[in-house]
């Protein structure tokens, strides 16, 4: 089997599911209770938050957990929109957000909100300018995506944050899901970012957990009331396993950055190379200010769902882009924000490479690759 | 160790954490994606929801997945409050709801909202005739808990659903997170039950994850909007391991209820029976209409707190009633509601068995009790 299908979701790693069992079997209390299981448990939960922002290099107070990167987007929108609609009602987010993003801000737009779209240009990237032009004084929030999961494209943070260097009230959030471990961390997690969100399935961390970089001072509406966890700012009793399972998973992701982005960038280069030699195949993503794992292209004419159904015949795994959009069979959101012409999009299945990916599976992939094509191009 | 803190959370059992382990190793896909390992997962996803509502007698299409009981709780007060606004705002939550119900319904004043609370007697049942004297025109949902979590009372839920019998109009929410596997289902699962909220840390499952019971035809506006997953109800990606987890903790939780409840009954009523015994002990919960696993008592003029530590030097876990109010070294709102005299009140603990704690267990509890009593009392 071969699965390039990282962006999708990774396994939990040995070690990381042993942490998992380990806090599982020996730590029993509640943080919140009073007993010293209480305080064992609640010394663990500080020091997995601790572990996190360090290498996050932020502060652990400024790290604040929740159940996977959908809740982390969904409460940066709708509790800075609740936090700050006496200042105004307006949010900025990039064409090319994921659905945790996008429709949220199509529910405040219900609630009496005001949402405008940056758009792309043609290879995926947000047009800042166009972006600089739908600020007005009621905008309170700009969220734009560090990695795109459809193609791939790296945002210009850095360009976005100058821009918000002029407009300070403004709350800068980033959806850096899939950007973590793929690109460097000081590349995204730019000091005029207020908030980033964060998923620990995609880094072989486990299902369910994810986490926010909340700036310090920056007040959020909380999405999730109750009894007060999380610096009252996120309750319910913590996944104490699952949490020490993502600091865990985070530490193996980013150690050795360097070498696993070369690997996988080295993985991508040879699977480009190829696919650019033949005519008949389109390739949606590039490789400068692309993210080095994730590759989109399509056979022309042909549907994305069956190019992953004739990988599949070999067991090997690849996806009609995001896994989100496949089961509704739509074409991807990235590609129609990028103009793509409707009925080249459809064709578009997408590569997502991990470091615990091989050359020799990329070899393989590449022959059958070169048989598909015969049978379907 | 004795472990008498069951209401805070329970241990997940070496059956349940094996299932999560077996998902983990055994299942790689995403259960959105369109190749073959996601219809693996896909269906494994939809084995467990179906388990789970065949535990409960309710269909499969009714159960969905959440990140623990105080999203369940949020999702359902807020997703109710913004799906009826048009029809009315007013909602009715007793006075002696968890803080996840409590503090959203708060959130919802803020945001134009009314809420009423329907109060409790001093024992701290909701007084159904005050509650149905709140009912007004404008009255969209009334949430009241099956089981206290403070002190075990039941509530008295089919006289409720026998008045709202004559208000069609009305959602009925129960928080059910204290009563799974404590009282009967259908004791609080009644045909009028709307909602019900679920966690699995409570029966022995992993902790975040949880559940709601959507009456099939009753609409919810979404707390996490995104990809879609759970028919488009509560996006992110599925929590496959946990979840097939929950299924497994809760068909062991339910099995051999009858037994376990006289079990677990039993040793209640050995330790009610000494504690009533000394002139110098309060005793906040009854027998009859409570809970058979919570017990909560006070010694006169000692704090809770104090209490807890005395039993703790004997590695004996019990709690100032809820874990969540303990680090807040608040008094617990239920016995604030039931008009206990708030000296009385800081004095209380909480005993919470499980029907894996012995009668053994129970016996050197009350050893210890007599020793701490003398110490303390
Ligand atoms: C960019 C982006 N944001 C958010 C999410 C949502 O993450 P999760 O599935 O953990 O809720 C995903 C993954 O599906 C993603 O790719
Ligand atoms: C009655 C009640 N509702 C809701 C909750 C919240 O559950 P969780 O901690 O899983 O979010 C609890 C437990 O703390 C509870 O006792």
């Amino acid at each position: 089997m071969i699965y390039f299908d990282n962006a999708a979701t990774t396994a939990m790693t040995t070690e990381v599911l042993k942490s998992y069992n380990d806090v599982v079997t020996r730590v029993i209390g509640n943080p919140s209770s009073l007993h010293n299981l209480g305080t064992v448990a609640g010394r663990l939960l500080n020091a997995s938050r601790r572990q996190i922002s360090d290498l996050l290099n932020v502060s652990p107070d400024e790290i604040f957990f929740t159940s996977g990167g959908s809740e982390s987007d969904n409460w940066i929108i709708k509790g800075t929109a609740f936090e700050k609609q006496a200042f105004g009602k307006h949010l900025i987010i990039s064409s090319v957000e994921h659905p945790a993003i996008k429709n949220s801000a199509e529910w405040l737009r219900d609630q009496g909100f005001k949402v405008d779209y940056a758009p792309v240009d043609k290879n995926g990237f947000v047009l800042v300018d166009e972006l600089e032009k739908l600020i007005c004084e009621d905008t309170i929030l700009v969220s734009v995506m560090a990695v795109n999961n459809e193609v791939g494209a790296i945002q210009p943070l850095k360009e976005i944050a100058t821009l918000l260097g002029n407009f300070p009230k403004i709350s800068f959030h980033v959806d850096a899901v899939q950007a973590i471990g793929k690109i460097a961390t000081k590349d995204f997690l730019l000091p005029r970012v207020d908030f980033a969100s964060f998923s620990a399935h995609k880094f072989h961390g486990p299902r369910g957990v994810g986490f926010n970089y909340i700036k310090s001072g920056k007040r959020l509406t909380p999405l999730i009331h109750g009894g007060g966890q999380e610096s009252g700012k996120r309750s319910t009793t913590e996944n104490l396993p699952g949490i020490v399972a993502t600091a865990k998973a985070l530490r193996i992701s980013l150690e050795g950055f360097e070498e696993k982005h070369a690997h996988v960038a080295e993985m991508k280069k040879v699977i480009y190379n190829e696919l650019k030699e033949h005519n008949n195949v389109l390739v949606f993503s590039g490789v400068d200010n692309y993210a080095a794992n994730i590759l989109t292209w399509g056979i022309k004419g042909i549907r994305g769902e069956v190019t992953v159904h004739a990988f599949e015949d070999h067991e090997i795994y690849i996806s009609t882009t995001s896994a989100c959009a496949s089961r509704k069979n739509s074409a991807a959101g990235t590609l129609m924000a990028m103009k793509v012409d409707p009925k080249l999009a459809t064709s578009a299945v997408r590569i997502s490479l991990d470091y615990t990916n091989t050359m020799t599976e990329v070899e393989l992939f590449l022959t059958v690759f070169r048989q598909v094509l015969l049978k379907l191009g």
